[in-house]
């Protein structure tokens, strides 16, 4: 990592080097509160996803408005959290191997540790370390609801792993996990609607085949920040996993909104300065693949619409502008990331500002926990 | 980062916890070699890229094999490898603002340090912080040979440059960056021959020109592991700044080679595990967008060509795999990176192994050296 930082708390915003990792303050706590706001009355819980921040003091805030806990995607991200005091976290992934298996045991100890299941010998293992910890571990069948990625098919096959979980001393059977990711990124709200409608019908079938067999459905968690309300009034969700509603992406921009959709507002940015100005319609910025994440496509360029971001290299960002453009040397721009999560990933601090003021660095403590 | 390591010298490779970057040493050492050979005997040395591994151990291995220096891309990433004991650094990209500057400036008093120009403004605020500082920098002008990113266009310009730079008292005028990073990448010889007799031609013809001004030009650097041997040969580059050869990655296997081309192995590897497998043609990794960088395309499966990394989200890598593959979970793979630069730039360490065991694990200091 560098050897200095960017920005320190009370400097003037112009100040911050670059590129930095830039939070507005106010409109990540207006999104913050829009999310309260959204699930106020609604039987349904928060469990905000800290895969998009990797960050304890946002997940403290999380917390101290009404979330129940954090997922984590990793059990060494997991162990960060926990480490900063975090009581209740859930692995929204398989844990494979006696290595990893035995961290997640040793974090059992310290919090609630929820984790999920999609083969019969991962419930064995999970019962294994479970018993010889000594520790009660929260397992969660994944159903595969149309992500086309990790779970079971939705039906009899979690049923019997429902089973075989309540059948384990040391595992409570804690619900379902039914994560539909590629739904959040279909662009009109009827796609939305219809990918999501048919997830809660899987959820549904699935619970009342476990629950036929005599077990309960305590929970049945999933949902993200672009199809939260479908999942809030599905009747059959009740809990949130959304993460990115913080931040917001560049990739969100594209989904064509309903009516009663919730507006959050970009609040995560790189910040960046042009440092090569050679020919009239070319900028180069000094953020490129290591600043800013394009798995989801070139970041935007904030409130700029004349500029485009359309290449990246290792540690420069190629801009094509306007001939008559008086963009200039050392010039700052604010990028706004094509996909927030893996772009928090590769910094170690946020500089969190408000207004014109760096009110404070905050660490990304779980950066890099890939275990 | 992980609060655990994924590996410990001495541990069996099989005991290496996943996902990791793992190098192996053979490899490693024998591309070391290969490099060594290829410029024995031709009036060109090696100032390797840095930008590549960003770990100062291998940098003193190429050093200690003959290596001038190393290149880096930033301030911040230079600082790692002085504080590591590199003499000799140049910095390949333009640095703009006051803060670092002055970072740049403090280097200078520790290292011999280089920086490329293509502004008349950065020449005026390097002679400025130099002059402040008391130091001596070296500045090379960059000139666009065809990578249309930084630089200026071939011939006066580049000259008037070199001219102001020499005119600034506590500037030394080093030379030309003539560095052609698409060239690297074009698929037949004859497409990369094309494009570095061009870049070779506007070297030629710029280095006349300041001369005729009653300028020598020391140094022409630039070329990378794709092209290096044509500069070589060119006659008038006398410095190559490859960084990939230590590793190699999977985007080069598509580069059809010339039968003089030297043929450097794969050495730097994802270790990663099957986490999910719940489908006859499906397999879930532990390895996704946090784990290889997708930039210049999926990671390939070493050895396994029957397997298709096909989707990467943050923290899991969806394979295809043929109807009656005998894959498990928990089975390892290796994946091979598209892109070897940003990958390393997403581990704070580097897993060492040579045969079936773990011999060291580096640092990656300059991971996240963005300033």
């Amino acid at each position: 990592m560098s050897p200095w930082k960017a920005a320190h708390p009370a400097d003037p915003v112009s100040a911050i080097d670059t590129p930095a990792l830039v939070l507005d303050l106010d409109a990540f706590e207006r999104n913050l509160q829009r999310m309260v706001d959204a699930l106020k009355g609604h039987p349904v819980r928060l469990r905000a996803h800290a895969k998009s921040h990797k960050c304890p003091e946002i997940a403290h805030r999380q917390i101290a408005l009404g979330a129940v806990g954090v997922c984590c995607q990793k059990v060494s991200e997991a162990a960060m959290f926990v480490d900063a005091g975090i009581q209740d976290v859930l692995l929204t992934n398989q844990v494979v191997g006696a290595t990893k298996l035995l961290h997640l045991a040793e974090l059992a100890r310290r919090a609630r540790m929820g984790v999920l299941v999609d083969d019969p010998l991962q419930v064995l293992a999970l019962a294994e370390v479970a018993l010889s910890q000594k520790v009660s571990i929260d397992v969660y069948v994944e159903v595969d609801v149309g992500g086309r990625r990790c779970g079971v098919t939705p039906g009899e096959a979690a049923a019997r792993l429902a089973r075989l979980i309540a059948d384990q001393a040391p595992l409570r059977f804690a619900g379902l996990q039914c994560y539909h990711g590629p739904a959040q990124h279909k662009r009109t709200p009827l796609e939305r609607e219809q990918a999501i409608a048919q997830a809660s019908d899987a959820a549904r079938l699935t619970r009342s085949l476990i629950e036929a067999d005599g077990l309960q459905v305590e929970r049945i968690t999933g949902a993200g920040t672009g199809t939260f309300l479908l999942e809030r009034d599905s009747g059959v969700f009740n809990e949130i996993q959304a993460g990115s509603y913080i931040f917001m992406d560049r990739d969100y921009v594209d989904n064509q909104l309903g009516p009663q959709d919730v507006r959050f507002e970009q609040a995560l940015f790189v910040r960046t300065a042009v440092m090569s100005r050679t020919q009239p319609t070319r900028a180069v910025l000094d953020a490129g693949l290591k600043a800013s994440s394009i798995d989801s496509g070139m970041p935007a360029l904030w409130q700029r619409p004349e500029l485009k971001y359309v290449k990246a290299a290792d540690d420069h960002g190629v801009l094509e502008i306007p001939a008559d453009s008086p963009l200039a040397l050392g010039d700052v721009l604010m990028l706004v990331p094509g996909h927030c999560d893996p772009t928090v990933n590769l910094y170690d601090e946020l500089v969190c500002i408000r207004g014109d003021r760096v009110e404070a660095v905050w660490s990304i403590a779980a950066r890099g926990a890939l275990l």
